[in-house]
């Protein structure tokens, strides 16, 4: 051991908030699960044993970007104004895509809620579909725009896919 | 499958509450848990074998009004300014009324708190009676007063009942 | 104070099931919302404008039953075998009566787990429908069915109501 | 509405698994995230400003795996006899690869728990990388293996990459 | 970087209970608050403004034991058979101390249930209590008792001090 | 029973803090655990089998800090602005000092937070301990410091102790 007595140790910087300014802040996110030619019909046509994955992604998703704060050690705990789920359903890639948007006035931003509403989301969804295709792949979860606060609006450099209605830019 | 290679899917509606203001908004709840011969009197008198239930519904009904959001899907979250509860215990009906009032400085009400509050506060009462008479039941779980916000007060049409202290109108 | 330096308080018996056997166990218990003249035909139809409440309610009731021992102080925590929920809608009484079933393989019962699952599915009805009509009520939360352990079957004096599929009595 | 005065509505199939053996069921997953060129030696060298994302991200993973029954609707709550997370980061790909071995002595098997575990450690990474690179993406959530239980040892079909120590086949 | 193009890392091991045995084990675990001259009577006669803090932090105390798999990263998320809490108040030293005990059937022991049960009773009593009195203490914090699995019993090399009712060495 | 039909019962008084104001409040409180011959120097060195335990209590406690209020049943719920924990390391004492500060822009204060951040730390680190010493001893939780709101700068009467950095009294 060392020669000095006392050691101090310190790991992690949540950052304070304190001093930033209550404004409204935006994100939406987006992420995709490739289900194949088994699950994919019939997740589209609501036949799975277990029931319909997209209205139970939809619950589980807006409670999971609730509890975000719980999750993710360093996200600030905060009141949300809005959470929003919507699925596009891509017939030829056989691949559900997952949209998520959160919203709230506060101190810091929503991108982690939105993120993770979408990865709820979609492990809801490989819940419900894994019972007939094990072989199930999530890709390209990402931030697509964030808004509000300090640093403004970024949208992500690849540009803005077609959103679903309600999560337009504003 | 349809020709339409995209498909769009949404359930719910959170609603946004990003342009309500910041308003005290307050809500009162009860309802009721019919006891019997056997029950009501030990939980009168205390002398239930698990021990006094109305303490313990009390501090289980406040901490689940603070867990709404946690269980209701579209529920915001939110913090809460306060959370009471209390019982009135009718010894003609046999019967314990739960009392539970919410109040928060939010852009949203709290009616879904109270309600939950009384909810889990009566399932406490109903856990520690369970042992000695399983025939219980829960009745008139209602929405007695809300107030704050741009719908104003609103006062359950049947009017209100005897409130404990602490929980008039204001 | 008393002249006794040292006095002892315990105020709450949860029940040691460490001697008990692990069996299964399943519970049964309902609870209606009486929604109304205005609610009632948009919650049968899906109209309200948050979105079909019963899909969400069994979300939410599933999701509740299996939080029981987070929600009721002295409740075990325990694993879960299933859980189910079942509404009936009655166009006669503009009522939805939900229906769950939970069951385990445990050293203990799950009647406040079924319990649960009905309150909380009560509430999320309440909260979807509460905008087009504030004047909702719960009535009727009853233990229909317990069986398993030493104690073996029990069933409400009243009887058994019709049961949902998959409700029966095994 | 309907002539048929009751109507029944059940969404939900949650699998009772009363009749399932209590056997030692394993489950391995993995993902990545994609960090570019200026987080990923960020993360590697240990260097962003809120401290090193792998130890927390490895401690988010456990405790959310933990928490699976509570994310995902049909999930059952279960006991776990292990859970680990370990990380491979690829220098040439600028990218940090995840996996999450989740272990029970239960009726069911971990699948979730071990995707969960992989999905909260990879948006922990996210929460403490994005402060200097917005631009971030999640891919190739997939199962490894699964085994235990009737249906047995599942692999794969692309067979396992190389799998960091303590995730051997066993 | 270095010249190896993958680089894995893991930090935490949770054991890995899967081979152990399942049996009975249980747990003792105390703790003091010092109250002070102030607020020392105010929880020895129930006087404090918000209530008696005993009942109140037996509930949290058995509440906070249950969900010890959520607080601390590598504890295994587990049933329990059975938490029961205690307190002593002694007059002289103006101090209460907390003992929780807590019992399983499982294949890892308790101790940090009956730990994490003590620590959020006395943060419970200090809530009550720091209106009255911000300059309070909590102090011994020790395991007393741990018994059950290959290591068997286990008493704190100080010898046990005497128990509340209940709370035998079995 | 009384000839009173109608009987009241109320319990607990959650402080309603909807007339103050909002302002930043901070909290620091601190706490040791005594780790001994064997334990102290795995700790220091980071040699215990289960991992570093200092990095991981650093993660629980700020976790443990932001679910004060699902914990301690009167705490408000509210969002925090920071949440920090450090470690100091008494070579001589065999002891390691956990601090943690909480902050907010709230209408009440933090002291609970910040106390139930160090008490979740400690645990953490006793869980990883344990292994080698069942003999673990947690002293002195206090708190050292409040300010904001209406009562003003609090500080311990015995002064404040070194601090880490950043943990300084603004």
């Amino acid at each position: 051991m060392s020669d000095i007595p006392m050691h101090a140790r310190r790991h992690y910087q949540m950052v304070d908030v304190g001093d930033k300014n209550v404004t409204r802040r935006r994100a939406i996110a987006s992420g995709s699960i490739h289900l194949g030619e088994i699950a994919y019909p019939a997740v589209r046509r609501g036949t799975l044993p277990k029931g319909d994955p997209l209205v139970l992604a939809e619950a589980a998703g807006v409670m999971a970007a609730k509890r975000t704060g719980d999750l993710i050690p360093l996200c600030h705990p905060l009141g949300l104004d809005h959470v929003a789920l919507a699925f596009l359903l891509d017939d030829d890639a056989l691949r559900v895509d997952v949209f998520c948007q959160a919203a709230t006035s506060a101190r810091t931003g929503v991108e982690m809620e939105a993120l993770t509403g979408v990865q709820v989301a979609l492990l809801t969804i490989w819940d419900l579909a894994k019972q007939v295709e094990p072989k199930l792949q999530i890709d390209q979860v990402r931030l697509l725009l964030k808004e509000g606060g300090k640093s403004g609006r970024w949208i992500h450099p690849d540009g803005l896919p077609p959103l679903p209605d309600g999560f337009e830019r504003e």
